[in-house]
């Protein structure tokens, strides 16, 4: 049995998903599959590869430095790991003398292949979360979610629609033109050419989570890649490119068809790998400036996610608390280090309708503090929930950003009973008038909140609508009982390319997208030019081509 | 009965015909539909029209000064046809006002009110026709089936590819996410939102053929269009614009939804027009200059057709004479002014392999030229064939570039029994060798053909691939009989993304593409960035935006 047809009721079943998208989770044997064991096992095996060489790794024929410079955000202690780095022209000469091996490999063993690699990764989820969190910061629950299960599932669904979409097209027809007393005959073939190599660029806080959707949807139409992790966030997708190597290897293909490209930030590469000619696609996730730059390179193709400023609408609500409650848990998660996490409040200098009652501004202000201290305060669930700072630039943030309003609540270190290293900073929530702009007119990236007083609805829509277009946006949270602000809200954000999730309460938060439905940003405001995973993510990866002979 | 029902079963065959890429012609009754009359009226309308303002179009509300400078290739005569020219201002102002009724109008709406108006601009073929012989120079014959059915063909496809997409995903789902003793529930809606304002910048030799696709998948979309047509071939497009306009009216939808905008050699509008910040999308056919410019563009998204250079590789034939007729033909047609022509013919030094024979390189030379002069001087055919030239340019272009080579055959003027004044040239035919590549390295647009003497077979497919890579290319005819050779200028063209017909004789000519089969353009070369119509041609057209609602 080829590794194709073990596969296919998965990928035709997750294909069937993305067309419905309603809940589904691709491997329902996952709970069952993790081992008693795997919580041990998995951290023996970060554990012993602290302080070595990581050398799980097929590398590009050249004499490889060994470098590495992560740091746990827990322990301050770099992980010591050196994985090798490779000039910027032996990658690319490697991906260019693989690269029509690969794209002669059938779509059909691609997707084998890539399907049996998803399938492996699952066996090293506990080594990946431990590895995700000594890197990123995030708490072992959200590193486990966020590099095992919910990576896999968006690498699976930019595969498979990916698969989908370069099968969509007869590979060969005969086109017969009556001609009246005959038919001409041509006989066509159309071909999916792969764009050429690939370059994938990562980000320090989801490393994984970002980076596969890119790496599989270039594979799978054929594009050999290279994988550029964040200098302090290698480990993770090291894990990933070794399991992909791996199934390649057995499969009598070349391994270098996905290669580890590490830099340290005394030598970054990313900018010689996206201007290399011979790079027709990049994926980015990252900061604003180096995006813009990626977006503006001629004659590539770029798919990008870089920094958004996301709103929160309070209009009205059945009950404030479940409602406060709810936002507290959003901006303390990985102290508010998800792109999708919410940073601007909107509230009616008029108060918040709840029910027939109305709630002062000042209360809500109250409420919503009260709230996120409970959080932060919480004997079991503060620390775990807040994680670690990535890196001190946030925690600097965190300061700068102080005189931008009136402090609600101050910002402070937590005590991380694991970890007493840990570099931590609970939320800093600052209140500002609509009309001081310049004080959330950007994203502060972290645990920064800020409650803006506004005139009333209308002016909230028209800010988080402004800010959306203008600053970018990958969520929106809006509260609201009544149908008619609805529409008003859909309507307006609809127009920034920005979706709003309505009257989250209780354990279902905005932060949260769930592959096989949700679109992960829209790729129409500024924060991002691309989504997982929409048609357009895979098909701008390969180009139809069809050529036709004359039948004889 | 809605338009939309009326025109379902259509819309579902082309669909379908799209998936299959078999032959399918979407309105068989076309013949059967053109009045017999249809030949008088339609020249008695154009005729009508020639002296008077076109006063079929509903315009933006503002003081219009009315225009026109078309002039006929075959009489030299202006056709003193004048139209509204509006403000880029007033013009996107309009755009605007009407955007939100188009995006609130179902896209079965829109594709009913689509494909309306493909079947009422049948209605007025010859008269196109005519229009479009008089502002392109093209023959009659090429003009109704380039303007006309063809053209509808292109539009249709677009329209119901961007229906497919549009309508891929549900409108709305609940999904249901299980927690153990409970679901959460969140009622999800997946929004196709169109980008914006688009504008599509039309050609003067194919004005109507190029430009509805871009128009129609906008359309469809939900965006409105503002159509800048060349200012020498604005009447055919006009006609396609005021029976849009006609079928909005009738359903009681603004037809501003889409407009003409028409401006003048002294004040040209496209640059103001596509810089527009409210201008999401670009279409655009036309010289690579502008082209490149356009490509450049930051944040809007842009599709075009720009120049190539097409070749023929020569390799081995079963019958040189039918090899040579098929290719001269392909040169005569409307005197090389279709993008699809061909122009540097690359034959090996060593001669053409017909089945055992070798036939020396001069040889091949003379039959061709022979082949030429034989489509030029038949009585019957040569000057319909050759058609005119549509600007004086082209002339002086050819003239320039008689000392790029070897005259093989010199060009001259054609006389046209029906028009005297008619501008005309015959085609040009150079000879050089490989290594003069400064003479055919770039696009020698109109009947100017360079017979290039290569080493080899191997050099000619390098050659031919380079020229495609750096120079873009749309179409490439080869001739071998050997299977090896195909399957390398397959794979060589396939690197350069440019379709290969092989070994066309007879009725079958290169030049040609149908429409529901053959990519038009891969969008993988210089020669443009997109494709008639491939899936992303549509889905670049609208973002996704998905909204999620708790169910209480």
């Amino acid at each position: 049995m080829s590794l194709f047809e073990k596969h296919q009721p998965l990928i035709e079943r997750a294909i069937q998903a993305i067309q419905e998208r309603t809940f589904y989770t691709p491997y329902p044997e996952h709970h069952k599959a993790y081992p008693e064991e795997g919580m041990a096992t998995g951290k023996a095996a970060f554990e012993q590869q602290l302080g070595q060489p990581f050398n799980g790794l097929a590398s590009a024929n050249d004499d490889a430095c060994w470098v590495g410079e992560e740091m746990s955000p827990y322990t301050l202690q770099p992980l010591g790991i050196t994985y090798p780095a490779h000039a910027t022209e032996a990658l690319i000469a490697a991906a260019n003398e693989v690269k029509k091996a690969w794209k002669n490999t059938s779509i059909a063993t691609r997707a084998g292949i890539l399907a049996e690699a998803l399938d492996r990764i699952q066996s090293r989820y506990f080594e990946m979360a431990h590895a995700t969190v000594h890197t990123t910061g995030q708490s072992f629950m959200m590193a486990f979610q966020a590099s095992g299960p919910h990576a896999n599932d968006r690498a699976l669904e930019a595969m498979v629609l990916g698969y989908q979409e370069l099968t969509r097209f007869p590979k060969e027809v005969a086109w017969q033109k009556p001609m009246g007393k005959f038919n001409i005959t041509l006989n066509k073939t159309f071909t999916p050419v792969p764009k050429g190599i690939g370059v994938v660029i990562g980000c320090s806080t989801f490393p994984v989570w970002n980076s596969v959707p890119g790496i599989f949807a270039n594979l799978i139409a054929g594009n050999p890649v290279v994988v550029k992790p964040h200098p302090k966030a290698i480990l993770p997708i090291a894990i990933v490119v070794e399991e992909l190597q791996g199934v390649l290897q057995e499969e009598g293909i070349n391994p270098l068809i996905v290669q580890l490209a590490v830099d340290t930030h005394k030598k970054l590469i990313a900018k010689e790998l996206v201007d290399h000619p011979d790079v027709a696609l990049v994926d980015y996730t990252g900061g604003t400036e180096f995006g813009m730059y990626v977006e503006g390179l001629r004659n590539k193709t770029v798919f990008t996610e870089k920094a958004g400023v996301n709103s929160v609408i309070i209009d009205s609500v059945n009950d404030l608390n479940a409602v406060v409650q709810n936002l507290a848990f959003s901006v303390c998660l990985y102290s508010g280090q998800m792109c999708t996490a919410p940073q601007n409040f909107f509230i009616p200098a008029t108060g918040v309708k709840e029910g027939d009652a109305i709630i002062p501004f000042e209360e809500v202000v109250a409420r919503f503090k009260q709230a996120v201290e409970g959080v932060v305060q919480h004997p079991k669930m503060g620390a775990g929930t807040l994680a670690a700072l990535q890196n001190e630039e946030t925690l600097f943030r965190v300061n700068r950003s102080k005189n931008l309003g009136v402090p609600v609540l101050e910002p402070n270190a937590i005590n991380n009973a694991e970890y007493e290293q840990a570099l931590t900073c609970t939320p800093s929530i600052l209140q500002v008038n609509s009309n001081d702009e310049a004080a959330f007119a950007s994203e502060l990236f972290g645990p920064i909140v800020m409650l803006i007083k506004t005139t009333d609805t209308n002016e909230s829509i028209a800010l988080a609508q402004r800010m959306a277009r203008t600053k970018g946006a990958i969520t929106c949270a809006a509260y609201t009982t009544d149908d008619a602000v609805e529409a008003q809200i859909r309507e307006a954000m609809e127009e920034a390319f920005t979706p709003v999730s309505f009257n989250l309460t209780g354990f279902i938060w905005v932060n949260q997208a769930a592959a096989f439905s949700d679109f992960h940003v829209t790729g129409g405001n500024p924060a991002g030019n691309a989504s997982f995973t929409n048609p357009e993510y895979v098909n701008k990866r390969f180009v139809w081509v069809g050529h036709r002979k004359l039948a004889q």
